[in-house]
C-alpha cells in the first residue's frame, strides 16, 4: 500500500517532506510520478484531475487538504471510498479570531478612518451601534465563530441545515427558516461547506431580506456568492458593505471590480491558513488507521456532500 | 448655591439640557453669563480660562468634565477644593473594545491588506505571532481593558504607579520597572493621566528598549508622546506601527506628518466618547451628594494629578 498526493497548482515540497518525516517506513508518491497505481488505497488530493480517478482499482480513502472537500469530485468516486477532511484546533481559532477582527473593523469604522485619513480628514463618529451577527453554518468553524462573539458581548444567531441547540446561540434550520434568520442582522457570516444547495447562496433574494446596513463576511468558499448581485446590493444600498477573504478566481483578476469598491474589504485569502504540521499529523494518523483498519478521523457525510 | 458650567470650545447646548432635566430645582448657569459668582460651589469645567478660579470665592467642587483631569488647572485651585471627574461604564467598554480591535488590525494585518487591495495586489500572510500586550496605567481603563485583552487569549503586562495584583497580569510598578515591563512586549498600549510625571513619557529611550517589531497604541493624551520621537523610531525601524487616537493639538493639523507616514493608523479622538446623559447623571449625583454634605464620586488625589 502506497500513499499517493494530488495537489494540484503549489508547490508540496515541504508537505512531502512533513509527510516523509510523520510516515518514514511508507512509499509517498506525488502524482503524476507513481511507479504502481494499483497500490494505491489512499489519496491525499486537492483540485485532482478527473482522469485520475478513474486509474485507481484500490482506492479505499481519499484525504481532502483542506477543511472543505469541495476540491474532491465526490461524484466520480465509487461508492465504497472514504473521503475525511482537515479539522484544525489552530485554524478553527484563527478563523474565530479573523471573523470577531473584521466584525470589530466594521463597528469601529476602521477602513473609514483609514481613508479619511489619506485625505487628512478628521471627523469623528461613534461606532456603529449593532451587535447582531448572523452565521450561516453551524459547524466545526461556524460553532467557533459563534462561542468567540459571544464571548465578546455579540448576539448570535446561526442557521444549519438540521436543528441545533447550542448555548446562548438562536438557532434556525433549513430552508424554511431563513428569512425569519436574517430579518434582524447587523452583520452576516457564511460559513456554509460549498455543495450543491449553498453555491450561490449568497445573492439578490438573500440581500434583500438583509437590513439595508447589514454588512457580509464571506469567509467560506467564493461560489457561495452571486458577485454581480453583490455589487448590485452594494450600489442599490440593500447592503452597507462586505469582507471577503474567497473568491470565485482565486488570485482575484486585477481587472475584477471588486478592487476598486469602496465598500468592499479584501484578504487574499487568509483568514484560516491549514499548518502543513498539523495537517501532515492528521494524515498521517489516517493513514495509518486505514492500514490498521481502525476507524478514521473527520470523515464526511458523502451523501449530504460535507 | 448654583452649578456654574465652564467647557470652553464647544457648544453645551445639548448638556445644559440634560443637567436641567436632571436637577430641575437648581440654577444652571454657562460661563460668562452667570449673575452672581459668589453662589457658585460648584463648577462642571473642561479648559476653563485661568481668570475664572480667581472670581468663586465659595468654590467647593470641581467636576471635570471627562475622564481625565487634565483639562483642569488643578495647581489654580485653593487646597480645600475637590476635584471629581467622570468614570462611566460604557466609555470603559468602548476603550476596551477599541484596543482590542486595534490589536486584532494590526496582528491580522488590515491596514497592509487595505493598501495592498488598492494597488490590486494579492499577498496572502500568516498574522503576525506575537500575544504579548503591555499596558501602561492600570487604573479603570488599563484594568478593563487587560481584561477583555486576556478574555481573548492574550498575554498581559502592565505597569502602574503603585504595586498592584491583578489576576493574570504581569505587573509591574514604578520608575525602577519600567525597562523590564518594556522589553518583550508585542503591543504598548498607554492609558496613563496626564501629570508632571507622564508628559512625554512616549519617547525615544521608551522607544529603544521595546522590541523593533511592537506596535504603540495611545488612547490616552497627546502630550503623552514625542510626536517627533515616534516618527524617528518608526522610520529607524525601532518600532513597527502605531495607532494613535489622541494628539497633542486636536483636530490634528492638516500638514501634520502623521496623516500621511505609511505606519501610523489615526482615528479623531474616538475611542471612547463620554456620554452626555450618563456623565449628567454622574454630575447631578455629585452636585446633590454636594448639598447633603455626603461624599462625592470619582474624587481625584489631588497630590497625585489624577
Ligand atoms: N477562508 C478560509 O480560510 C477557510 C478555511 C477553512 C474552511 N473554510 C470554509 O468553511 C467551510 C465550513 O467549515 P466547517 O469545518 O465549519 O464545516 P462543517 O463542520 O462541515 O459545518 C458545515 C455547517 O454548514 C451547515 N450546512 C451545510 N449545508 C447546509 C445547507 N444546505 N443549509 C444550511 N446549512 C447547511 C451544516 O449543517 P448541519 O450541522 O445541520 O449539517 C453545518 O452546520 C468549509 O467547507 C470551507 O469551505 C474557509
Ligand atoms: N482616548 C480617549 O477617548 C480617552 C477616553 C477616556 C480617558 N482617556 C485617558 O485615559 C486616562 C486613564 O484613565 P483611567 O480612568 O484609567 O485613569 P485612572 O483610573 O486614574 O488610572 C490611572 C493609572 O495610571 C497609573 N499611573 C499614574 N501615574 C503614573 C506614573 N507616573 N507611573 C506609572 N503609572 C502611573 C496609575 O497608577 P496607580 O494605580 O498606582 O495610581 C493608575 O493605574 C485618562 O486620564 C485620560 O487621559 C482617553
Amino acid at each position: 500500500m502506497s500513499l499517493l498526493v494530488c495537489i494540484t497548482q503549489r508547490d508540496n515540497t515541504k508537505l512531502l517532506n512533513e509527510l516523509s518525516a510523520q510516515l518514514p517506513e511508507v512509499d509517498i508518491f506525488e502524482w503524476p510520478h507513481c511507479p504502481d497505481l494499483a497500490q494505491v488505497e489512499f489519496v491525499l488530493a486537492w483540485n485532482a484531475p478527473d482522469e485520475l480517478w478513474t486509474q485507481l482499482p484500490n482506492l479505499k480513502v481519499v484525504q481532502s487538504y483542506g477543511a472543505g472537500v469541495d476540491g474532491i469530485a465526490m461524484h466520480l468516486l465509487p461508492e465504497h471510498v472514504t473521503v475525511t477532511r482537515i479539522v484544525d484546533v489552530q485554524l478553527t481559532k484563527d478563523m474565530a479570531q479573523y471573523v470577531l477582527t473584521h466584525v470589530l473593523a466594521h463597528k469601529l469604522r476602521l477602513k473609514q478612518y483609514f481613508v479619511q485619513q489619506q485625505q487628512g480628514v478628521w471627523k469623528p463618529k461613534r461606532a456603529h451601534q449593532g451587535n447582531h451577527v448572523g452565521i450561516m453554518g453551524l459547524g466545526e468553524l461556524g460553532q467557533a465563530v459563534a462561542r468567540k462573539l459571544i464571548d465578546n458581548g455579540f448576539t448570535v444567531s446561526g442557521w444549519s441545515a438540521s436543528e441545533k441547540c447550542i448555548d446562548h446561540v438562536n438557532t434556525y434550520a433549513g430552508q424554511a427558516k431563513l428569512n425569519l434568520f436574517l430579518a434582524n442582522l447587523d452583520y452576516l457570516v457564511c460559513l456554509l461547506p460549498l455543495t450543491a444547495h449553498t453555491r450561490g447562496i449568497l445573492n439578490k433574494s438573500i440581500f434583500s431580506l438583509l437590513p439595508n446596513h447589514c454588512v457580509l463576511i464571506n469567509v467560506a468558499r467564493g461560489r457561495h456568492l452571486v458577485e454581480e448581485d453583490l455589487i448590485w446590493a452594494l450600489d442599490n444600498n440593500e447592503l452597507a458593505a462586505a469582507s471577503l477573504d474567497v473568491f470565485a478566481q482565486e488570485p482575484l483578476d486585477s481587472e475584477h471590480p471588486f478592487w476598486l469598491h469602496p465598500s468592499i474589504t479584501i484578504t487574499p485569502h487568509c483568514a484560516a491558513l491549514t499548518s502543513i504540521t498539523t495537517a501532515s499529523e492528521q494524515i498521517a494518523e489516517n493513514y495509518l488507521s486505514l492500514l490498521n483498519s481502525e476507524v478514521l478521523a473527520n470523515t464526511v457525510d458523502r451523501s449530504k456532500g460535507y
